[in-house]
C-alpha cells in the first residue's frame, strides 16, 4: 500500500510514546482487515481462534524475551499500573498483619504508596522526597525486612528520570516491580521477580493494555475473594479474557514483541541500542558547561526518560517552544516537576536522537552567541 | 490515501463488533498521523491539548446525542461492563441495609447479580431463566420496591436477543442500567436514568473502553473511599484521565459520534436505519416455514441481536460453515447458548444485511430443493 506522506515531527514524549514504524504500518494496514483473517482487528471477537492464538503467542514472546519458564504466567489486564497499585496488596496485604517494604523513589512510587496503605501495612524503606528525588538509594541505605510479604519499587521513575542498574531486595521477599517505563527496555533478570507489572504505553505498544507477569507459586491461593476482574487467578485461568480485553492494544503489543525478537534481535541488543541512544543524549548534556542541567545524578541516569532545565521556567518555556517550532514535540516535563524531559523508548530511533542533540546544540550556540 | 483492497468478508459478530467505514478510514489514517496533530494516535499524550478537546467533544456529542444536560457527567473508563457490575454496588449497596433491585433477563445481566451480591443485599426481581430466558418480563410482574437504593437492569441481552422496548422501574428509584448492547443505537429516554453504561465494542468504538454516564445528583458525596480507579468522583474530577486513559479507543469513540450526529443525523435517524436492517433480517426467519428459528418471542426482539437455530447443533453448524465460506463472519452463537447469531450493530450496512438475508433465502430452498 502506499503510506500516507510521514509527518515530519519526532516524538519524545514521556507516554504514551513512540512506536516502532514498521509495527505502525501493520497496526494501519490491520485496521482495515488483518491479513490473515480478512476482518478489521478492531472487529474480531476476542472468542476467535485468532485471538486466542494472539494471546498464546504474546505470552509466549514475553517469556521468551525474559528469559522465563512456564511457572511465571502472562496477563494482558486493563487500569494501567494504577490498577495495580491496588491489585497487589489487595492480594497480598489485605489481612497481613506484617507490613510490605516498599520504596519511595520519585512521582509514580510515591503514587503505589497510599493504595498499599488502603489495604494494609506499609514499611516506607526509603524516600527521596526531601532531597527532590534526584537519585536512588544505595545499598547500605536499605534495610529490608526479610519478613515482608513482600517488596516493592519502581525501576523507572518516569518523571525524574532516574532508573535502577541493578535488581533490589532479598532474594528471600518476594519482588514485585513496576517496570511501565523500562519492561522490555533491557535484560532485567526476571526470574528473580515474583511480580513485574507495566503498562504498555512506553516501550511496547499503545495506552490500554498492562502487562503482568506473574510467579504461579507467589499466587499461590491468595484469590477467590475479589471481583474477578481484579482477581489474578481469575485472569489467569482465563487467559487474560475474563471479559472482553483491550483486543487492539494487545495486537499491538504482540507485533511490538515480533519486532522486538526478529528485528531487533532480543532485549540485550534493544539495550545496546537504547544505550547507545542515551550516551548520545546525554553527551549533549554533559558537553554543555552547564547550559542544559540534569535533574539527577549521573550514577542513577535512567537510560529512558530525561529531564532537565536550562535553569529557569523562562529559558525552559523558549528552548520548548523552538524545539516544537522545529518539529520536536512532547519536550515538556511532566506537570509535577517542571523543566525539559526528552524520553528515548524502545520505538525511537537514533536517528531521531542525533537530530535533537544537533538541534540542542545548536540552540546553545546560538544562546551563547 | 490508496486503501488496500478492501476484504469482502461481512462481519456480524456479537463484540467486537463491525465499525462504520469512515470511521475505519479516518482511524487507519491517525495510526499515521492525527491530521491536526501530526503524530501518530498511538503516541499523542493523554495530558496533551489535543486530547482534551477530544475528551471535551466527545462528553459534549454523547450528551448531546442522549439530549441531556451538564448535571450528567460522561465518564470514559477500562474494565469494561464487566468492572461496572462492581463499581455500582462498591458505591451505592455497599454498606446498604436495603436491597438494590436486580433483574436477571440473560446471561449478561446474570453475571452482574454475583458481583452486586458480594458487595450487599439484592433482591432479584424477576428471572427469565427457568424460562430460558426466551423473554422479557411484564409490568405485571415486577413489584418494585420504592425504598431501594438502585434498580439495575440490561437493556439488551446481546447473548440472546432480548430488548426492552420501555423504559422500566419507578420514577422515584434511581435506573441504572447496562446499555452495553444497544448504546447510541436509539433514543432511549436517558433522562429517566441515573446512571447509563456501556463498554464501546458493539455501537459506538473498539474493546477497551466503557462509557458511563451518571446524573451527578445520583453520585452525591458517596466517594472517596474507594481507590480512585474505582471511584467515579474522582473520574469525574480528572475527566477520565486520573490515570492515563486508552487513548486510541477514546478517540474512535469520539470519530463514531461524529458520524452519528454529522453522517447518520442523530439517533432518530440511527433508529430508524436499524429497525430497517431488523425488519429485513427478521422477515427472512418468519417467512421461513420454521426453517430458521428465533430464539426469543416476538414481542422482545432485540433489534441488535438475533438468536437463531435451524434446529439441531449438526444443521447450525453447516449452515454456519457455509456462511462463512460464502464470506459471512460471526454468526455462531454465544458459546453459553450455542445455535445461531447475527449482531446488527450501527456499523453494520442495510447492504450487508441484504446480502446475508439473500444467502439464507438461497440457502434454505437448496436445502428443501
Amino acid at each position: 500500500m502506499n503510506a500516507p506522506q510521514r509527518d515530519n515531527r519526532l516524538n519524545f514524549s514521556g507516554g504514551p510514546g513512540v512506536l516502532p514504524e514498521p509495527v505502525l504500518d501493520q497496526l494501519q494496514e490491520s485496521i482495515r482487515a488483518v491479513p490473515e483473517v480478512g476482518l478489521s482487528v478492531l472487529g474480531i471477537s476476542h472468542r476467535s481462534d485468532w485471538f486466542a492464538q494472539v494471546v498464546r503467542e504474546l505470552e509466549d514472546n514475553v517469556r521468551q524475551l525474559l528469559g522465563l519458564g512456564e511457572n511465571y504466567r502472562v496477563l494482558f489486564l486493563q487500569g494501567g499500573a494504577t490498577q495495580q497499585f491496588s491489585m497487589v496488596p489487595m492480594t497480598w496485604l489485605r489481612g497481613s498483619p506484617v507490613a510490605a517494604d516498599y520504596l519511595h523513589t520519585g512521582y509514580w512510587s510515591g503514587k503505589s504508596l497510599p493504595e498499599a496503605r488502603r489495604e494494609g501495612p506499609v514499611n516506607l524503606l526509603w524516600s527521596g522526597a526531601d532531597e527532590g528525588f534526584r537519585r536512588l538509594p544505595e545499598d547500605g541505605e536499605l534495610a529490608y525486612n526479610p519478613a515482608a510479604p513482600y517488596f516493592h519499587y519502581v525501576s523507572n521513575e518516569t518523571v525524574e528520570g532516574l532508573q535502577f542498574r541493578r535488581v533490589l531486595g532479598l532474594e528471600a521477599v518476594p519482588r514485585v516491580c513496576d517496570m511501565s517505563s523500562d519492561f522490555l527496555s533491557r535484560p532485567c533478570e526476571a526470574e528473580r521477580f515474583a511480580l513485574i507489572y507495566a503498562h504498555a504505553q512506553k516501550n511496547i505498544g499503545p495506552a490500554g493494555v498492562t502487562v503482568v507477569v506473574l510467579r504461579e507459586d507467589f499466587l499461590g491461593d491468595r484469590a477467590g475473594t475479589l471481583p474477578p476482574f481484579l482477581d489474578y487467578r481469575a485472569q489467569i485461568d482465563a487467559h487474560s479474557i475474563y471479559n472482553t480485553p483491550p483486543v487492539f492494544a494487545i495486537y499491538a503489543v504482540l507485533l511490538v514483541t515480533r519486532w522486538l525478537k526478529d528485528t531487533v534481535g532480543g532485549l540485550a541488543a534493544m539495550d545496546a541500542l537504547n544505550r547507545d541512544k542515551a550516551g548520545l543524549f546525554y553527551g549533549v548534556l554533559d558537553d554543555s558547561d552547564g547550559f542544559y542541567r540534569g535533574h539527577v545524578r549521573p550514577e542513577d541516569r535512567s537510560l529512558m526518560n530525561v529531564a532537565f532545565t536550562l535553569g529557569s521556567p523562562e529559558q525552559d518555556r523558549a528552548f520548548l517552544a523552538a524545539a516544537e517550532a522545529a518539529g520536536f514535540s512532547g519536550l515538556g516535563g511532566h506537570r509535577s516537576l517542571g523543566g525539559l524531559r526528552a524520553s528515548l523508548y524502545n520505538g525511537l530511533t537514533r536517528e531521531a536522537v542525533a537530530r535533537l542533540v544537533q538541534f540542542m546544540t545548536d540552540y546553545r550556540q546560538r544562546a551563547r552567541a
